[in-house]
């Protein structure tokens, strides 16, 4: 029988999972996903693929994954199918039927992810592991600032994680910004692809600067020195996001990052 | 030993709550937050009155209460000791001192309360019981044309449910709006005081009219009735938030409403 190729848009908190990809040792988001397929599927077993991993506790405001199978859906049942049996915190934004050769990590332009600090006195109940509370004041024009080096097409070494499998540890950061949102600042990075923990080392850096223990002019040298230790710690899983992801109708031509 | 009176601004998630006031057979929000002063307060046992009561399930984006204290603290000792002792589903997000005859409730200017409407076909999972969830088509311009006959002072009797206890049924209205926020439709109603379940009556009705059960014509005549069968159905508790309290700084001269 002819396998029909789908394309799953999700949405997840991420703090009871232990990331994306499936663990032996606790619940990831990839293996409650497959679990209510089979629930769904009468009983069929598609593997779910998606855009890239996230991290344990990384929430996702949207991501993109495929799989394949044999039962005949329509979209909307699918859908509906998936979010009623699912758990509470995961969702299924849109189910598609999607082309044959529908890759999700191939296919994707450019992910962007928000790393979310709640810069107030007082906590809030609302956002409770979903933002990283700093109580005291930041300096948000330093983190501003300091910025500027790390966007471009540059070995980022000195901001991954001691575990980051990629051979290659070049990235382009199409864009990273840094700003005031209500009671909130928000470090926005852009590009095609992130190395392990990037964007939170990123941020945990931009703190650093922020309460004035880095200065933002050593960005660059932080940069180029190509050593993890020269930069800030890594931040609280829970203020990450993946806020978007956004995949084209075909394989990306490579721009010679991994 | 003198007294010192304190007012304090706070918030909650109300899923795990009775409400705000104290009952013999389950967790409210004034029990949890008399037993977080009494940790913090040397063992005094203060008495905290909020501006009125919420439901249960009901959320508060901000609530003013108050309460006398003999020890001796100042007000960021105060806000960071209840949010270092507070469950995590309920905030501090200010103390201060009050004068004498602070009184919550009697200097009470006005309250808006939102009910938060998420229309659209997927769940949300980190709006999961903090909204109502609607799949289907809203007329939200129907809706918002309902909301004119109620705005005013009027007998609510036809939106107060079987158990309200007050003996005077009128209310000032001050205003009642109907609006989409991106995938949200938010019934705001503003006045000084309100009925038990009034505000999620008028937006069970509200739904009733946006889903074509009501005619929006109709609601006069449903007000004028003054009969609870005539309305439509309390809407869930969840979507509702008690979104700002003004207080002023004396008592509020009386209205004639209660």
């Amino acid at each position: 029988m002819a396998q029909q190729r789908w394309r799953l848009d999700l949405a997840w908190r991420g703090e009871a999972y232990l990331g994306w990809q499936r663990q032996p040792h606790g619940p990831t988001i990839q293996q409650a996903v497959e679990e209510a397929l089979e629930r769904i599927l009468s009983g069929e077993r598609p593997t779910v693929r998606a855009t890239g991993r996230t991290d344990a506790g990384v929430h996702a405001a949207h991501q993109v994954a495929g799989f394949r199978a044999e039962a005949v859906r329509t979209e909307r049942v699918l859908m509906d199918g998936l979010n009623a049996v699912l758990p509470r915190d995961i969702a299924c934004l849109a189910a598609t039927h999607a082309p044959d050769d529908f890759d999700p990590r191939g296919w994707t332009r450019r992910k962007t992810y928000r790393y979310r600090i709640l810069l107030r006195r007082a906590r809030c109940p609302f956002r409770h592991r979903q933002v990283w509370h700093i109580k005291s004041g930041l300096d948000v024009d330093a983190m501003s600032r300091a910025t500027g080096p790390l966007v471009g097409h540059h070995d980022f070494s000195a901001f991954r994680s001691a575990g980051c499998s990629a051979k290659n540890p070049r990235r382009l950061l199409q864009s990273l910004t840094c700003r005031v949102l209500d009671d909130e600042v928000h470090i926005e990075a852009v590009g095609h692809g992130f190395l392990r923990h990037q964007v939170r080392i990123v941020a945990g850096t931009l703190v650093d600067v922020g309460q004035g223990r880095t200065a933002a002019e050593d960005m660059g040298a932080i940069l180029a020195s190509r050593d993890r230790r020269r930069a800030g710690p890594t931040a609280p899983p829970w203020g990450l996001w993946l806020q978007r992801v956004e995949v084209g109708d075909g394989p990306r031509v490579s721009e010679g990052e991994a």
